[in-house]
């Protein structure tokens, strides 16, 4: 059995089956072992920002990573982006990176690059595994330093020489070490119960990460219910789990004025596996920090901690468990909207027309603002944001997402501009024939960052400013996009037509593109 | 006068006047100081790997450096695959690479990242100016440092603060200091002249980098008439002149066979701008070194040096200054090919039509491994290939040699596989309505690495493999894909109308893409 056999064979054994791909020469063995041995889905994208945005939408609904296999240091760079957009999401990923077998390095080919140092920044973890006797050891790790909780991105290299030789036994795969712990930190919980008692109006209860799924926000609405205090979900949630029967937690603004003043009122704030809010981007003369001056921060738990043990304690410590939290109610059925496609039409006609057990991935920077509030009351939904802000992170997401959920629709709400980051997606969604509605909102131009010059206090944009914000001349045709990809595609500009789109792509088996003209 | 404007002006006192961009919100001020300042010509590209490739191939043509502005952390990442493309090119290039304001960057804001950490593995200079105070001088040094011999990747990173703050005085923009002096090595001159001399039919001249230019062939023409030594490019080619009644210099082959059987015949080879030749993969049971054994390396010169001078001083040292080189033959003017689209037909359609002083920028894997020969005695033209093997060099390097060269045609020859990588270029050459001719040869597959998946010896491929080199299912459909972004395109099957298309997209203006049906 070669190395790079005994590594698929590690990977299989440890429940990483799914292979998201972009192979090159130098991982030809790893395409022969994928090939030989039963048992490894695999999926090719035809740009490794596809293959590791794919990898982050799995993991955050499949819950366990899958691997990816990128060619040397320049198909890894390719990926880098989505890493960091999985890195901030806490998604746990396994990379196997090829590299030129070890006596070729030497002899500087074109190919050569410092895949450590590429690797480094969006990884937690990175190793070159050095020989075909280590490569079930170091592809065990791998896979346990990815379903460390929180998930990480493990980053193995493979050289081509480990790959091709031959073991010296038939050993079976590594037997997986125990769980990765990490460090905690201890929490507040004394202060946290003493405040929710005491001060409850003043008080906002932040939720991230795993804290954002149904059972912990149930937890979350009793303790609101039972004390009066505030529930924030964090700007940037990896999978909210939201919708009518569920608890509603709004999720904090992205501009900094609405942030401050969403926390202006809190004098302390609870966080459950989020962070302290800070704003997206710096501006001259406007905080960073979006919390009320000296707000007090109080740990419930940290993303390293599991969130629901911690929530049920404090209902039992605050006497929460048996009241009732307010669940949304579902709102009436209707018929979708009609009229212009204004934001606010888009998001109803979303609300109304959405799937349940729909997975939600969004990206629709200028268009989705008001998305939130206005879908709030659809069937229960899962909702996927970037959580690094890297652009092109929904397509390949929403690819993932499927693939980990094949029995629920995804919709994901894409800007023009973001979406030409990652457009190849589409053409992955067609091979796999997965029930994805892709939405597109044209409105040529980055809109968001058309805010952001006037946010910086850039001044007006004259025409050369104007000129690298827009995306006219030409207009992107995004069904002809999709056509050339083999996705169909419908052009939609009013609401009714929208909504009888969504719901023929909901009927449909298989992608759609929706080309929604503002 | 702010930090932007001060590099702004900078740049432009240092000519750099083209600026490739991708802007995001920390790069603003950036964006309007170069809508306020006359001066710079701004390209915008819808994936930051366009913004690098272009100035790749910028480079390469205007022989001196473009700036590129990138978006944080993750919008450099998107540009590393042609950064790394650039750098083996020996390209030089100015980044500009925008961070958070510095107090912003320990509030761990969700596109924070090591920017240091991912510049450097691509980059031969990485700087983050600290002050408004320091970033004309840093600008300075950047520019300096992409204009060394051979040139460098310079990223400096601007955080939005020091874009924003307003210096203390109205300095001029920081003089120019002396020009980098690159450590050159010694050349072996006399021995040189020696083996020339006493063992020409042994010895090859080997030409890469500068040593490509006319100038330089063709006085590597006249030693080799006048010796009888051979002449030989590197197989990735910067910029390699040539065509009708210059001198030829074959390209070395790719693949490791063939290039063994290229250089068994000499026992040493003299290094112009060359690198010792190497395989571009490693295979089991194949040399990495492509030399016969035993062979000798003499260096005349390395890309840190001109190597015009050096090719005269050698002309001297031969008696061969007056000794006419032998001069390709313009060949017999014939109308285009007919038949089906055999690489060797398409070779032949491509010479015959290329117009004089086209820039043929080619990646086409699969199909173009014969171009080399079948065009050598076409109309004179320059011809540019990826140096560095990361995949989706063409289409962005043609949109920065058109930009560069813009009384000439560029003709991009690009694989369906490799030009999935970076489609979003045919946006910006319809943006910018750049003379460039695109031809995707459709194969339908990554079909170098099914030639590749034999070479390294993994086997006869089963099913998923197959479908991991495969791009059909769906089928791309490239005339959709350049209508989609704004680019009038043709199918054609057959020679006769290749050739066609070819003449007609020649003698329109603006760009055009040809979909060679193979």
């Amino acid at each position: 059995m070669n190395g790079a056999e005994q590594l698929v064979h590690t990977l299989l054994a440890h429940q990483v089956d799914m292979c998201f791909t972009n192979p090159g020469t130098s991982e030809m063995h790893f395409v022969a072992a994928l090939d030989k041995i039963d048992g490894m889905r695999c999926v090719l994208g035809l740009h490794e920002t596809v293959v590791t945005g794919a990898a982050d939408g799995y993991y955050r609904m499949a819950d366990r990573p899958a691997a990816t296999l990128l060619h040397l240091g320049p198909g890894l760079a390719n990926g880098l982006a989505n890493l960091h957009n999985a890195k901030k999401a806490r998604s746990g990923i396994v990379n196997i990176v090829g590299d030129h077998a070890v006596e070729h390095l030497q002899l500087d080919a074109p190919l050569t690059s410092d895949i450590h140092g590429i690797a480094a920044p969006m990884s937690e973890w990175v190793r070159t595994s050095p020989s075909v006797e280590t490569i079930a050891a170091d592809g065990a790790e791998a896979v346990r330093q990815a379903n460390a909780r929180p998930g990480r991105i493990a980053t193995l290299v493979l050289p081509a020489n480990v790959a091709w030789s031959q073991a010296s036994s038939e050993a079976a795969p590594a037997v997986a070490a125990a769980p990765l712990t990490m460090r905690r930190e201890a929490p507040d919980f004394k202060r946290v119960v003493q405040a929710l008692r005491d001060q409850p109006e003043s008080t906002l209860l932040l939720l991230g990460d795993r804290a954002l799924r149904a059972s912990c926000t149930d937890l979350a609405g009793r303790i609101a219910a039972a004390t009066g205090c505030a529930l924030r979900a964090e700007f940037y949630t990896a999978r909210l789990e939201r919708g009518a029967g569920r608890v509603q937690v709004p999720r904090l603004p992205y501009a900094v004025e609405p942030g401050l003043a969403a926390l202006a009122g809190f004098q302390r704030i609870i966080l459950v596996g989020a962070k302290a809010p800070v704003a997206f981007f710096a501006y001259p003369n406007k905080p960073g920090r979006l919390s009320a001056p000296g707000c007090e921060f109080l740990t419930l738990t940290t993303p390293e901690d599991t969130p629901q043990q911690a929530l049920q304690a404090l209902c039992e410590a605050l006497g929460a468990q048996n009241v009732a939290p307010t669940h949304v109610v579902a709102q009436d059925p209707q018929s979708p909207w009609t009229g212009a496609l204004t934001p606010e039409g888009i998001g109803r006609t979303l609300a109304v027309t959405l799937p349940a057990q729909a997975i939600v991935v969004e990206e629709a920077m200028t268009t989705g603002r008001g998305f939130d509030a206005l879908t709030a009351r659809a069937a229960p939904h899962d909702w996927l944001t970037s959580c690094g802000g890297s652009i092109g992170f929904a397509l390949p997401a929403a690819v993932g997402a499927a693939l980990a959920a094949p029995d629920r629709r995804v919709l994901a709400l894409e800007g023009d501009g973001s979406g030409m980051y990652t457009l190849q997606s589409l053409w992955t969604m067609a091979r796999e024939n997965l029930d994805i509605t892709v939405v597109i909102f044209v409105n040529r131009a980055y809109g968001i960052l058309r805010g952001e010059l006037a946010a910086v206090g850039a001044g007006t944009p004259g025409l050369r400013a104007q000129d690298m914000l827009s995306l006219r001349r030409p207009d992107l045709d995004w069904s002809s996009l999709a056509k050339g990809m083999g996705v169909p595609a419908q052009r939609v500009d009013e609401l009714q037509a929208l909504g009888q789109a969504l719901l023929r792509s909901y009927a449909t088996p298989g992608p759609t593109l929706i080309e929604a003209m503002l």
